[in-house]
């Protein structure tokens, strides 16, 4: 593999200094970039152009043409796992991630086993493809749900508004919820290692609905299974350490707990204040966040106003990675994140400088 | 007015010493219990049910024929100030409410204005009416959505999964958000004095979406707004103090903010650690809450348990009551409910007298 040549986003997930705030965009490759919805549009689906490595690649590279991002992650879905276990992912058009056979009973769920990661190999060559790619550019970070969010996805068949029938599990029946959970994290840690052995260089683990949970059932039944995945993972590669970025969206509560997870950094979504986060978690973990994805829908000089209050949060001192507080609206002005991907690296250089 | 027979909620909000802790459930009127169906049926539709006083004190008094409720919430919606407004509240079926005519430019901004209280009549009537009915069994609670609540709903026209047209407004025009903001202030502060002169005796400021709103916009947008509001309420009434009840869904991490708000009591979401929201509010404000509606999908041992475990999580003394978190879903067993005021009752009982 190539020398890297930007290795910020590494070096800031580490807490080590760097000389600018680094910055990438979770949802960068999406249909707010009209190459990505003609390429999609080629692919045919959604999960058309997940499944083709050349394409995947195609998309994970388009953002990093236009703007001056510090990280690629590559295209995917938080969901592959449970598809390769054999739910049958789906994407109805409009909606959301759906399965076409959901766990609803006790038979389904003793038949659940970890997947052949044979079935995955196309994330896998996607990523080993996009790392010849980048030519060492800037590091690739891959990804999964975490097993508390796969297990919503998994009961409930697609996304809910309450979580009526996971958490129905949950407070019923929780030794069924518990299976589930162990066979995701452990699916999951292979599934991470794997996409390290293709190249991955950081890994983020996506926890979008664990803030639904109570306080006590969050650290039970969703940051107990991050844990377990991250204890399992490979932290080497290259002769470098792979970074881990735990996110829960609506987790600013919990972000204490969450830096004792073993994760290197921690996701803070926009309603957390970045200056108390950084407070209450100290030295212990990198911070990636937070700006509201909303937003990129103000004027220029409110995005580069709001990009310079979201790094004057964090303040001086190593450990902050730029990112929004949740993935990037299809209805962005791609202008607006040249703006804002400017507005970081410049006014945190003249930060770090002075 | 009659005199009132239990008066532990008012006790409770006022952080004055109750022998067991009340308990009331939000939406405790409504579509989980079948008589509220078949009212509903009758009226025709959630609106003309709102809208007749008679129909309305009805179903506010149905819960409490089967429950032993601490107080009753009169049946109504968050959203009739902006209605009165000329905005066109209506519920598509199986959709949440809407707006004929949402605020989506400068000219309808302009031209907003606060209501007629007249237009509110209904709700007025309502509350006169259910205080005859109830006859001091137990205090009637009145409310409102909070000003930048009925914001969202004003400019979204419904509801949203991103509040881009709202936000958008935030960060580009923020002066015409204040405009719409400063109006509906006003407007709550005179709806909710005038619930007050029609009998309501605990006022709550719903701020449902106020949790969407980043760190500092929370402060910005929400709170000032509601702060506004109940530095405008008249507090007494029949010799008493009407306690005012603050609840943002989603603001457990702005308690400390929301303590300095003016209001009596906070309401706090399942996701919030209770214990942790008392050591943060200390003596300045009763807490309300906490448990995840979804936990009523449970076993009755474990509606005990997860009771039981709220109850210990607030901990000994006064200033608590007892609630779900959000609102309780349309497809709770009836007998679920039973089982958790029962057990409320019991177990605080029992925990007073220890």
């Amino acid at each position: 593999m190539p020398a890297m040549q930007n290795d910020t986003l590494l070096r800031a997930l580490m807490r080590e200094p760097t000389p600018y705030t680094p910055v990438w965009i979770m949802r960068q490759a999406g249909r707010y970039l009209p190459e990505y919805n003609e390429t999609r549009r080629k692919a045919g689906s959604f999960l058309a152009l997940a499944k083709t490595p050349e394409l995947a690649c195609e998309v994970t590279l388009q953002p990093l043409r236009r703007f001056a991002l510090d990280a690629a992650i590559i295209f995917s879905d938080i969901l592959t796992v449970p598809d390769a276990m054999g739910l049958g992912l789906y994407f109805a058009e409009g909606e959301g991630p759906k399965f076409e056979r959901p766990l609803r009973d006790e038979k389904a769920i003793a038949a659940l086993a970890e997947p052949d990661l044979a079935k995955l190999r196309y994330v896998f060559d996607a990523i080993s493809l996009t790392r010849r790619e980048l030519g060492g550019r800037v590091p690739l970070i891959g990804f999964s749900g975490s097993p508390y969010t796969l297990a919503c996805y998994m009961v409930e068949g697609g996304g809910s508004d309450d979580f009526r029938l996971v958490k129905s599990m949950m407070y019923a029946r929780p030794e069924l919820l518990h299976r589930i959970l162990d066979i995701n994290a452990r699916a999951v840690a292979a599934y991470l290692n794997a996409q390290v052995a293709a190249g991955a260089q950081v890994l983020m683990i996506f926890d979008t609905w664990g803030g639904s949970l109570a306080h006590d059932a969050y650290a039970q039944f969703s940051l107990a299974y991050s844990k377990r995945v991250i204890a399992a993972l490979q932290r080497q590669t290259e002769g470098r350490r792979v970074p881990v970025i735990l996110f829960t969206k609506g987790g600013g509560m919990w972000l204490e707990a969450m830096a004792d997870s073993g994760a290197d950094a921690l996701g803070i979504d926009w309603q957390t204040d970045l200056a108390a986060a950084r407070r209450r978690v100290g030295s212990r973990v990198a911070l990636q966040g937070n700006l509201d994805p909303m937003a990129l829908f103000g004027t220029v000089e409110a995005i580069e106003r709001e990009a310079e209050r979201v790094l004057g949060s964090f303040g001086p001192g190593p450990g902050h990675v730029f990112n929004l507080g949740h993935g990037v609206s299809q209805h962005t002005p791609p202008e607006h994140v040249q703006a804002l991907v400017e507005a970081v690296h410049s006014r945190s250089l003249a930060a770090h400088a002075a």
